[in-house]
């Protein structure tokens, strides 16, 4: 019964799905459990072999910890993404590590990594699958990189605003300076300082609860 | 006679050399060019697909570059590297840009990125080379954005010091500060008040052709 659960997923998501046999099939489905992570609880720690995701609800933050405990977004993943970075033993040359924390409940789908490594050796379809999605994070985390090093936060901040206000389809944006921080790759301070000076722009209003954009078409000039 | 030379080296440095066929391996060193450049010159720019770099002789740097001209390294290549990060045409989920430039006088033997994304297209294996050599560097891309993220300037310099001094096999290390602020993506007037510091320390000595250490020992201890 499980297994047909999973295979009728499978068989949108994995793009191999039909070029590799029965039993390779028949052995992904045996080896995939279902989970369920609540808000804030760790998913994947490190250098462990987790096993590839595939998200069907809610988000997991993917991020970097340096040995004092800062942290870094590298990106987050919705409904309908994978993950290939908590498998390190399917990409032998993937040799950094990553934290990923459930940001809201999460229901998720994993593949065992050491079974999925083993179909992956086997079929070169399915190795490039696997490679083609950790080399588009690799653009992501680029991105990421772009932003950190080279772009005012102003800027940043007010991209981040635009972008989640759209994706969340609302104005009011219910995070804290803390989440921001974390999304931006900056520290609480300097956010809170950056909204302060927003707010006092007009452009929005910060309360306990999150933020309210007053002014979208300022907010936009700022991220050109 | 060109073919032969290419040939020789390419069996040696392509894994899938003796799995594909005849016409194949033909039609990659037919699209081969060796190119010499001279020590600063650009030698990729940005999105085009310059092709597979592969490195006879010299020292590439590969790095990113924000709008108003700031850049930040991210790698090396030296005598036997290989770059694929030029050839975003066989990449389709790279969508960054990076710049190389000649550290050296250097001597490379370039693939055309469309002939070899065509055979890349054509053979699993080849594809699956190319994927890893990518996924490589996104490792060690990611351990720059730690170094540059988390850790701490003296410490950066520290390392980058040691390892170029083991690098060269000296203890002088004839780098101006610009060019030592750009490998551990820093300021050149930070690296300049840094060497300062270490110079005050009695750890090196700065003169105005390089930098020359004096005390190893404590050089090392700033590197844990």
């Amino acid at each position: 019964m499980e297994k047909t659960i999973f295979e009728s997923v499978y068989e949108k998501i994995f793009p191999f799905w039909n070029e590799i046999s029965d039993n390779d099939r028949e052995f992904i489905c045996k080896n995939s459990i279902s989970l369920s992570y609540k808000k804030g609880t760790n998913v994947h720690d490190s250098s462990e072999c987790s096993g590839v995701f595939f998200i069907r609800s809610g988000c997991l933050r993917v991020y970097m910890m340096s040995e004092d405990g800062k942290d870094i977004t590298l990106y987050r993943l919705y409904a309908g993404d994978m993950c290939m970075l908590s498998a390190s033993c399917v990409l032998k040359t993937i040799t950094f590590d990553v934290f990923i924390d459930a940001e809201e409940d999460s229901e998720c789908y994993v593949v065992n990594g050491p079974a999925y490594a083993a179909i992956s050796e086997r079929c070169p379809n399915v190795k490039i699958f696997s490679l083609e999605l950790a080399v588009s994070k690799f653009s992501d985390v680029m991105w990421v990189m772009q932003q950190i090093l080279f772009m005012s936060l102003d800027k940043r901040l007010a991209i981040f605003l635009c972008d989640e206000s759209a994706r969340i389809k609302s104005d009011i944006i219910l995070l804290t300076h803390e989440q921001i921080a974390k999304y931006i790759g900056s520290a609480r301070e300097v956010v809170s300082r950056m909204l302060k000076y927003f707010a006092n722009e007009g452009i929005i209003e910060v309360s306990r609860k999150g933020i309210k954009i007053l002014d979208k078409n300022r907010l936009r000039m700022l991220t050109f």
